[in-house]
């Protein structure tokens, strides 16, 4: 298949000095993806084409959706009721459409999940459990992992901003990346939802049979919300650092995680919420 | 009730100028709120406690699960089996528990809404519908407004700023805010969900009878994300002013919408996205 195209020009009028101008602008394509567990539909999110299928498989494991059966397949899947329901009844069933609908195979081995009949969006953390208890109780707590040199997440920040090729360009996209003990950054996942990027970046992991990924770290460039400790902590990782502020929620669940959880990470400062009392 | 806490201090670590200090830090209360319509669970979003009634009723509109039956009552509802499903199984029924569920009534007038097994989060924008395009066949395109001068809607950006009182100490969290055609800011909400943070300006308004919102502009302090241009058309606002970028489907919405849709906004420069050809 073509590569989808993942930001597109459109005219606007820009405002500047005092005075309008018209000219092209670049702006993040925004789609749905319907992603589907042994043919049954799980989630339809908001996403940025591509990594479909790491996005896909990142998903189903984050939220728990896999306990633990492995991933024998992924496919594009656009013929069937499901793609005619995203595009909704109008819609053609063209190429677009087609790439709009995954589907995870485990050959059954997964468990069966709930019956999924409305849609959920790019930032849709925890949909796809009955319960916020439900996720919290379903994970182990970490091996525990030490606080990472300041120097060393700056310039993992550093690295992964000079990657941020959509948000170059379009100003409106989130990033995650895995990175190692020595600061290499491994992977650079870029979505208009925050969640899609960890998701991506977990299925890539996953795919590549890196999960759970105990000796890596999850980097974010926005904030560190609950939803996204607890996909972090689905991912094994044992740091998660973020650019932004983390929610009091997202504090606890990284305590109970034994998760390093860092937040405001910059050239010079951050913060560190997680563990109460690091290890340095 | 005692208001509820929206921000809590806890000790952690601060990396500066080389070296790590123990402080106590101020962090946004994140917790879930289950919305029920008419008894029934609609929605799981995690948010930021304060001015729940008029996000149940905001979520509520905005989804088009009122279709326009009028709200007779709000109330938040502790006891039984919705309660106990959001704290887990064991979550003692204490004070705060009770407060995350609210229950807003029609008398039964609204549409019997489909059956909800699973929650949702924060900027959970199109949860509650079945297909994107059931979202957009149910809007009507708006009666169009003019561009505000830029130097308007800088006034309005800095207005808000001013009174993001939760930003200023926790950094986490987002605004929304209705603002009239002589820059007036009228209600300013904030949250850790960029969704949640409109869907409160939008019940407030519809609490107060002023729905649809037509003589009124809507201010986002996030990006624009097809979800968010979705929930201002909902809520009638001719005007979606944004500080940061938008995504190609919000442009192509508002542009089905009539809707004016500004975004980058600062003090001296913005991009006027839609429609294509402003009125000036």
């Amino acid at each position: 298949m073509a590569a989808r195209r993942r930001s597109e020009a459109v005219l606007v009028y820009r405002y500047a000095d005092g005075s309008f101008s018209r000219r092209p602008d670049e702006v993040i394509v925004e789609e749905p993806l319907a992603i589907q567990l042994d043919g049954r539909l799980v989630a339809t999110t908001m996403r940025t084409p591509g990594h479909d299928f790491e996005l896909a498989v990142g998903y189903c494991h984050t939220e728990g959706l896999l306990a633990g059966a492995a991933v024998t397949g992924c496919r594009y899947c656009g013929d069937g009721p499901i793609a005619a329901a995203v595009g909704g009844p109008r819609a053609s069933r063209a190429a677009d459409t087609d790439f709009n609908v995954v589907t995870v195979e485990t050959g059954g081995r997964a468990p069966q999940p709930r019956a999924r009949l409305t849609p959920t969006t790019s930032a849709c953390g925890v949909c796809g459990s009955a319960s916020l208890s439900e996720l919290t109780d379903r994970l182990a707590p970490l091996p525990g992992a030490s606080l990472p040199d300041p120097t060393l997440l700056a310039r993992v920040a550093d690295s992964v901003r000079g990657q941020q090729e959509l948000f170059a360009r379009t100003g409106a996209v989130h990033a995650a990346a895995a990175f190692d003990a020595q600061g290499g950054v491994d992977v650079v996942r870029e979505d208009i939802g925050r969640h899609n990027a960890v998701d991506k970046v977990v299925g890539h992991l996953l795919l590549a049979r890196r999960m759970p990924a105990h000796g890596l770290g999850l980097f974010v460039s926005s904030r560190a919300s609950f939803e996204m400790v607890q996909k972090a902590w689905a991912g094994g990782f044992g740091v998660l650092a973020a650019v932004s502020a983390p929610s009091a929620l997202a504090v606890a669940t990284a305590r109970a995680a034994n998760m390093v959880l860092v937040g405001f990470v910059s050239d010079d400062r951050l913060v560190v919420y997680s563990p109460e009392r690091p290890e340095r």
